[in-house]
């Protein structure tokens, strides 16, 4: 299945903050931050030597030292608008989502990314489940003579397929690889189940890792050699139920963004050239990240007509055939739709600040940290005791309603330092409860979306009063991202306004003929014409021009199918639709 | 980790009903059952003619022709008193809970076996999230370096560790493993996270798959290339804490086995020779096959002292050093704990039976099938339409009080041949209806577990009468493994009577000195000591003898520690304990 992971055109790095500046400098530098990354994870995690290694360990952690009162707390030390790919890395690390591992492309999911993903899971099921499909697990492995039996499919992944060729010191008889994806793997499956259009529709979900051995810049959740995802495969009878389900299937992914992860996305299909190589058509969901003016696939679900179970032999008994009567077998339609752990890294780009990580109530695994204040050095232990009792109160209030709550009152830190450091994890809402608030029978509150936004709840109202400030950060992330988003979509018609747009972050919706080559001939244009960069031309990369993201189901009025003219000068097509082109991940 | 899976001395094949039987033939019996599963399913899930490939697939699946009117299901043809491992296989494939692959020792799980192991996963899941585990994902891929840090513990997996050394047709720089288990890729990462004792207790948990490139016969579920699990790793400053841990582990796989899967299991401390290398003692829930008369290792919680801490340097300051004092770091205790599917084959050899599969209510995908009936040739359309109304009706009462429930209106399909259907797939209860039924105002009953018990609910108490029912089932099928456990196991004191007990299926508490030079003697001694074999001896397995399954927590009065003498009659040492032997998995 193809997958936003799959995407052979978007070789641009990620290192640059600003896209008009793309350069292989820019380029290199992100590889040697990612190097030295994980260098320093190898090094610290890997030390034998237990003194030195707990010194080098010290060192790479990202948590301040301890014990130490008052003790600075070391924060993001690069500006997001300044390095995104050096703030990416350290929001990431410093926030608690995730650590750099030895091997180049692989990464620790700590708990705090490790529960989205969960709630992701969680919500998906539900959704899929109450459609009737099923989960199950097929194997990592697959046979040589498996995974090669469909060439075409196979041509895309062949060059990342990681081989197993010894078990302990032996040679095993034949390489055996990691499935890229479970095509492959689970169509013989169904060849062999489906017997009569009442076996229909078949309609599996697998929850699992896959491999793909890029040797491409990796970056953490967008990129890597090992991640997480959902794969669905379903088999239909009726090819209109089929699409159907793509469509609900795009429909639910665009809920886990919007819904749970606040991040708005834009639906649409994808074109000729940037669908699925095997699907009849790729509908996706886009993303858009703001501080690079670059767009992100989000998930794809494919409909992929009778394009695999013709490869494969997918078929029933035609059921129109009467007693005796001898009729060819029908061959079933099929959709594969996938979502992976991209949503994480494309939610932490959303949201982060300059402070770290911004996570979304719905999907924090703490939605709220209380901090005592208030407390000082006059302060007696009896007045601390009494505090901490009061705060551990207000815990159980909140979780007895369902709020995920967690009590910081460890000693040796100042608040601030408290403050600043479930600031840097993301927790959207703090409480601060102290003497003063104590005696006015309040909180005092401080939300992590907008810094220095300070307010109070009274406690008689604590849970109830907790639960609508949490919804509301979570419409107010969405609502800012999704203006962000949508200001950054510029109806373009003259093509000189659409490098220069393209330049000031933003993607670009043209009337388009949405043929192969004006989509190349556009990248090559868009490219070559980018401004204020010295570096040489034949150095640059390909994919720095643009490329197309979808067609948006959501057209706005303007085309005329037919009439209107392609927006690239080079074509003399007409226009079929509009069609979100930009610079992308 | 130590697991059900790494079990060296355990290299009996499956294959005989009767221990006592075992030979070198019923082994190579049963191999060649594996292997030509294996190919079948093979053969038909990768052939590409599209025509032979169809016909060559519907040979090679259970399930009978469609389409003809009362064609007959084709059954278990095996018993399961006559042979154990084909039986094993058959109700494994007709039961849809698993089918073979192409790689020997690599299955399908179905949705039919997948769904127990989400309900597992659930459950596994609330109890520890309450104790503040948390899950997180660590990567698949293990460098070489890292996994060879620590000689003693990798030195148990060497033999099975899979190789990845190529990318596409690229050789890797170098070779990398895949995980036969986590402590080299985790361990380092702790050293690296943990720095204050107020970092602690760390307590994370994967779910994810392990590979280990056994080359023993493999079983599905029990003995597998690759298998899904989960994996606890702690890390605690209080010793007593670490080790309330491990038990509190353990009495969740129990509560696993017990509660979800009816199956019943002996709690206990595994003796030193068969405790996981690397922990200071090993805990283990022990159940028991009474058709093979064999013990299997269900799931282990280890306390791991300090031993890991040391070779890792996991240390932490310690918090008694005085301002400025220099004290030596402290290591911290740690804990390991693991419950992989092997719990679904245990469920499938302790309840099943002749019929198929009998999947326990709570764990079972679908609770109920409703199967409408007395439709006859005189019925008119109306009448089966109304009666086909009915069954949905009754449907969603059930539905609404959560019973996962089933309708089975297929045409084209006698009752008889539905209700044998999906007897083989082992829902627990079966509701007929039909018009005398309906006229009655009930639903016929007939329980999964005892064939041929029929009984009626009254239609006004349908979904109270049907959770009652579904909890009874639960608790007789616990009670009767529980009872053919409890009936074979034999407290011997007098040596004579060790092997016959073990022939006659038992698994025996004796007196030990728990020392592993006995062990290795009761072994050989009751190895050697088997009657009715006509295999030569030196062809046997050296495994064909007792080992140690447990020292069990419930110890029985008789031994008196240090008197009582050891029921080996070569050893000279005194008895410790109570200790379970048995044949074993």
């Amino acid at each position: 299945m193809d997958n936003e992971m799959t995407d052979k055109t978007a070789a641009i790095n990620l290192g640059e903050a600003d896209t008009s500046q793309t350069s292989k400098n820019a380029q290199k530098k992100a590889e040697k931050q990612e190097r030295l990354a994980a260098q320093k994870a190898n090094k610290s995690a890997t030390n034998t030597t237990k003194e030195a290694g707990r010194s080098e360990a010290k060192k790479a952690v990202s948590k301040p030292s301890k014990k130490a009162e008052g003790v600075e707390l070391v924060g993001i030390t690069v500006a997001r608008e300044d390095d995104f790919s050096g703030w990416y890395q350290q929001v990431l690390t410093k926030g608690d989502f995730l650590d750099y591992y030895d091997i180049s492309g692989c990464y620790v999911l700590k708990p705090g990314s490790y529960f989205i993903w969960e709630e992701v899971q969680a919500y998906f099921n539900q959704k899929i489940k109450r459609m009737k499909v099923k989960n199950c697990s097929f194997p990592l492995f697959v046979s040589q003579e498996a995974l090669e039996r469909e060439k075409a499919h196979i041509e895309g992944f062949a060059a990342e397929v990681a081989w197993v060729t010894h078990a302990g010191d032996k040679p095993l008889e034949k390489k055996i690889a990691l499935r890229p994806t479970s095509e492959t793997v689970m169509y013989p499956y169904y060849a062999k189940w489906i017997r009569s259009h009442r076996d229909l529709p078949l309609r599996l979900n697998q929850w699992n890792s896959v491999v793909r051995w890029e040797f491409k810049h990796p970056q953490p959740f967008l990129r890597t050699r090992e991640f997480l995802w959902q794969e669905g495969h379903t088999a239909h009878f009726d090819q209109d139920a089929a699409k159907a389900e793509v469509r609900q299937i795009l429909e639910y992914y665009a809920g886990a963004y919007e819904e749970l992860l606040a991040v708005p996305v834009i639906r649409g299909r994808k074109t000729e050239k940037e669908k699925f190589a095997g699907a009849d058509y790729t509908e996706t969901v886009e993303g858009f990240i703001a501080a690079t003016g670059r767009g992100i696939q989000g998930g794809t679900s494919h409909h992929l007509g009778q394009n695999f179970s013709k490869m494969f032999g997918i078929t029933v008994e035609d059921p129109t055939a009467k007693e005796g009567e001898r009729k060819p077998p029908v061959y079933v339609f099929q959709n594969s739709w996938g979502l992976s752990t991209r949503t994480i890294g494309v939610m932490v780009m959303t949201h982060g600040d300059n402070r770290g990580l911004v996570v979304p109530p719905r999907v924090s695994e703490y939605q709220v940290v209380i901090v005592p204040v208030g407390i000082t050095a006059k302060s007696t232990d009896e007045e601390k005791a009494a505090l901490n009792d009061q705060v551990d109160a207000l815990a159980t209030v909140l979780e007895a309603d369902e709020t995920r709550v967690i009590c910081d009152k460890r000693e040796g830190y100042s608040p601030g330092w408290k403050f600043n450091d479930w600031e840097q994890k993301g927790v959207p809402l703090r409480l601060e409860f102290g003497p003063k608030d104590s005696a006015a029978h309040q909180v005092t509150t401080a939300r992590r979306d907008i810094l220095g936004n300070k307010g109070t709840i009274q406690i008689s109202n604590l849970a109830t009063g907790v639960k609508e400030l949490l919804e509301t950060i979570q419409k107010d992330l969405y609502n800012r991202a999704n203006q962000d988003f949508k200001s950054h979509v510029k109806k373009i018609t003259n093509w000189d306004d659409f490098v220069p747009a393209l330049n000031s972050k933003n993607v670009c919706l043209i009337p388009s003929c949405l043929t192969e080559q004006c989509e190349d001939e556009i990248k090559d244009l868009s490219a070559r014409k980018e401004e204020d960069d010295d570096t040489p031309q034949d150095e640059r990369a390909p994919s720095m021009g643009a490329k197309s993201l979808c067609i948006p189901f959501d057209q706005p009025e303007g085309v005329v199918k037919g009439e209107t003219a392609c927006c690239n000068p080079q074509c003399k097509n007409k226009a079929q639709a509009w069609c979100l082109f930009g610079r992308s991940y």
